[in-house]
């Protein structure tokens, strides 16, 4: 089943949350739960039943009125619309420790998304392994992202060097950035960029408990 | 400078911005700019002045008509509203590969979040020593979180047994929990909860990639 949606007409906040209906039907599923009501689907993502059907509805009809939704169809038809049931290449930049620690990181792998080259601008690293990878010199970027089909780059450099990093992996035709420097990185409007930073995480919940 | 906010006045969006507005802030001063206009802080963020300016209302009037910001008022003002100017104890429980690269991450101390205390369900664990700590057992959780007046919880335990461990941390008293197993756990509407996920974050990226 291929599903295209225009990526224009669905809010962004409700795109964040799909990945998680996800996990909650997988949850349910492995339970052997065959029909779930939006109540209940709401009570795990700490939602309400209307926000539930209004994110689901950009998507078209899934919910049958008072019965609610078939699990394994709904997660099946999400996962279709997010793209997870494909295999998505990830070339990484920056093999220091933080790098060496997302290459081993086993989350990925079960999921669909595979590191497949690996970065680094310090000339002392390249031609090294790291997980079974030969560290490429950044002037191969370009290519091996074309040769490789890569559509995703991870950037796991300090942050003085992130934005010139993001910057070659742009140029290089990478449309997803998952970013572990500590910086909000420019990019174009069609390079979508997601941050993982545990201090941020931190940071705005210090305001609620100190407010 | 205590400034108390009330928190419900503010919209969760906003919060989360506001350690982005201090990263920014600490790069501009860093590089001896003094005054900042909205278009500038906005060009960073990727926010519109307007958005910039009513995230900023919120809190009180920093901007001179004209001027713009101060920088380094704002980032004292922001860091001061945002509790980073004081020091948080967090406790870490799972001790695996993943709790142990959290242990040694070297970005929270110079934010003022300190680990100061490591538990592990798994008795073989329990003695041991991790990023300097004896990990303690389970049953010690809530008078360690009393006596060390512990307000954060990190969580880096498989998925299956998150929801009991943050159910512990709550009875537990915590308020504040960084949860890096991949479920959306079920708090009290009072205790916060920051995911960090490199999955999630990858996959609602490829909703764009593929739409």
């Amino acid at each position: 089943m291929q599903e295209i949606i225009n990526a224009d007409s669905v809010p962004d906040v409700v795109v964040q949350r799909l990945p998680l209906y996800v996990r909650v039907l997988s949850h349910f599923a492995s339970a052997g739960i065959e029909v779930i009501s939006s109540e209940q689907l709401g009570a795990h993502l700490q939602m309400t039943p209307a926000q539930i059907r209004k994110d689901l509805s950009y998507f078209g009809r899934f919910g049958k009125q008072g019965r609610g939704y078939d699990v394994g169809n709904l997660a099946v038809r999400l996962r279709s619309i997010l793209g997870l049931d494909s295999q998505w290449n990830a070339v990484l930049i920056g093999v220091g420790r933080l790098g060496r620690a997302v290459v081993s990181y086993p989350g990925f792998e079960p999921e669909g998304f595979r590191i497949v080259a690996v970065f680094d601008a310090d000339e002392r690293l390249v031609g090294h392994e790291v997980g079974s990878m030969r560290v490429q010199k950044l002037t191969e970027l370009e290519q091996t992202v074309t040769e490789r089909d890569i559509k995703i780059g991870i950037v796991t450099v300090p942050a003085m060097y992130a934005q010139e990093v993001i910057n070659q992996l742009v140029r290089a035709g990478v449309k997803a950035i998952l970013n572990y420097a500590p910086i909000p990185p420019v990019v174009p409007p069609d390079v979508r960029v997601q941050g993982v930073d545990p201090v941020l995480a931190l940071q705005s919940m210090t305001f609620y408990l100190k407010n």
